[in-house]
């Protein structure tokens, strides 16, 4: 079930950091007076409305994250996590508890192929889940775990930006000038639930007062970059530039761009860096340029199951009206135009894969490391010898 | 003065090559009954109309070129010369005619920077009016060298093709399935008189029964591979697949690439290659990939002037609104979106630089040669000592 609405009902806490026209918000909350429901923004409406959606059950769930009323890797894992709790607190009578959640896990799971958060999340609620004795405890237990992974979210991206933030520090005491960074979709608060992972270092900058411009790639074809992250940049009053996915390697040459950073849905376990489709493009040019190209990404994101992505990782292949039509406002409207002639066939790859050695570094919540195995591991020590 | 229609005004010759709904079409023509106009496609109503414009006077032409009705460096070099013509068969009494051709020449010149062609066709119409004795002579002298130059820009792109259907052939003997190329903007016929540049291979190899499938990058900003080449590929017969900008890096990753064949505005006198802005990230993936990349051209886009484009070539900056807003079908009318929130500021560069050595080769009408000042010359021996 799905209820829209533009009132806002959530109590805001001032512990929420992002802001929308001056008040703190998130992407997603539970309000303890509605056990039944959780709300999330539906971003398909950003940036020309801002709009809540209600989830109720499972399938809704899965259709928010399928449908992209959610995207980014963080922020998929915590729906994904919230939809377990629905399902958790909707044990049908004459269902085997266990059955009804591994079923709820698999629907989750098939909504998007790509984010590794998703399992993560999802796993982690199946973990706790299995210690249930009865349906009380398994709505009280997959209710304080998915606020814990929403929670922890919020301190992951904080660190992140704290990590990221030494690198912007000291690219601006070299330049003693705004420092320009380049992203690419978006890797935002919108993509996690606070802070965001590739913006969470813009952000703790900018509150440290060191300047800071953003160039924002419009990421077709849905232009997250666009509709969402220069909305989020915008809403934060950080100054943003909105380029075509085709401009940044002509910055780069031109010595525009000091440094980018990117999200990512996923890292094999040899730092191969499946993201949004373009990304290996910048990559290239930041190698070729010689531009610090870097990736924000929480631990959840890093799966070390995969030994190199450009073989294991099916990429997930979306529908060709995503590139045929283009959405936007039209009259304080939100309408579509089409944009090749009819009949027109499209391929609509949704992420790629940037091999390991055209990255800089990862940042992570634990510190930046290179995008190796061993930098990676390094930070992880508790990755089990099994699994190297 | 623009007169719009729908209605065909032109006498269609069976030399023209190229078909829309199968009739032999051109983007630009004269008709010897009508001496006071020449004839354009509106290339902005594309590929949702086919509106053909009427051009009268010198203004009109420099309107179209810098509003881009008609855009490709051909075609802009061609339609200069009309507009030449136009300009010398309307001297007005009492004005120094070639006070009258200089200020037609420097009018035209400034309505687009960066296309190289558009100098090159108007230095040659300058030059032939030079020797006009009388007003009708200036006519007639002008009107001979805009068809001469309308003419010949068919008769390079046949060459071009020729060459180019090598490299194909090649590839199909190897491979034994359809070609797969990659393309970027529209360097097709309707950026030349006929043929096109970049498309003039493709159509020589579907003329010979070689199976071939096309690659079209949307080209943000202004889509000219979503609305123009899928358009005029279609008419063709061509298969071909709309892809967006960010998908061409994971393509050839995934083997799906066999050549890029791309257009270009200018080429330096040491092969760095000025095209439509994002060229040069495809040919940092095709190096990458070891997809051989490939540039279409004609002589008068070398620009043996300029060592080095990076440097001396000024890009040409062009409107936000270009990026902020799309234009498309909606319930069969041309309609506008906006894709960012209100207040977004956007940058806008319209070509970008591929360095030489990224380029496998230039496929020229005197044949392919690498792209370096020595390939090129060996091409041209006719360039002056004092040009080396």
């Amino acid at each position: 079930m799905y209820i829209r609405t533009t009132k806002f009902i959530a109590h805001f806490s001032s512990l929420y950091v992002m802001l929308v026209q001056g008040k703190p918000f998130r992407t997603i909350w539970f309000d303890q007076r509605y056990s039944d429901r959780f709300y999330i923004i539906d971003q398909r409406q950003l940036p020309h409305s801002l709009e809540i959606a209600t989830i109720k059950d499972v399938d809704t769930a899965v259709q928010a994250i399928g449908e992209m009323w959610v995207r980014g890797a963080p922020l998929i894992g915590a729906t994904a996590a919230w939809g377990m709790y629905l399902a958790a607190s909707q044990i049908p009578a004459r269902c085997d508890s266990q059955f009804w959640f591994e079923e709820a896990y698999s629907k989750l799971l098939r909504a998007r192929p790509t984010a590794f958060n998703l399992k993560w999340a999802l796993d982690r609620m199946l973990e706790v889940l299995r210690h249930a004795r009865d349906p009380d405890e398994a709505a009280l237990i997959a209710r304080r775990m998915a606020a814990h992974i929403t929670e922890e979210d919020v301190q992951i991206n904080a660190s992140i930006g704290e990590h990221g933030l030494n690198l912007i520090k000291d690219i601006y005491e070299r330049v003693q000038r705004p420092v320009n960074i380049l992203t690419h979709c978006n890797a935002g608060w919108l993509a996690t639930v606070d802070w965001g992972t590739a913006t969470a270092p813009i952000y703790k900058a900018k509150a440290e007062g060191i300047p800071v411009h953003v160039y924002v790639d419009e990421t077709r074809p849905r232009n997250q970059g666009a509709a969402l992250t220069t909305w989020e940049l915008m809403n934060m009053d950080v100054p943003c530039t909105l380029i075509t996915d085709n401009a940044g390697g002509h910055l780069m040459q031109k010595g525009k761009v000091d440094i980018v950073i990117t999200g990512t849905d996923r890292v094999d376990r040899n730092g191969n860096v499946c993201n949004k489709i373009g990304t290996y493009l910048k990559a290239l040019a930041a190698k070729h340029q010689g531009v610090p190209f870097y990736v924000a990404l929480p631990t959840g994101t890093i799966d070390w199951s995969m030994d190199n992505a450009f073989k294991d990782l099916t990429i997930e292949e979306r529908g060709e009206e995503e590139i045929l039509f283009i959405q936007g406002k039209m009259k304080g409207k939100i309408a579509q135009v089409q944009i090749a002639p009819d009949g027109t066939k499209a391929e609509n790859p949704a992420f790629d894969v940037t091999p390991a050695d055209l990255v800089t570094g990862l940042i992570t919540e634990r510190g930046i490391c290179a995008a190796t195995f061993e930098g990676m591991s390094n930070l992880y020590p508790e990755i089990g010898q099994d699994e190297r």
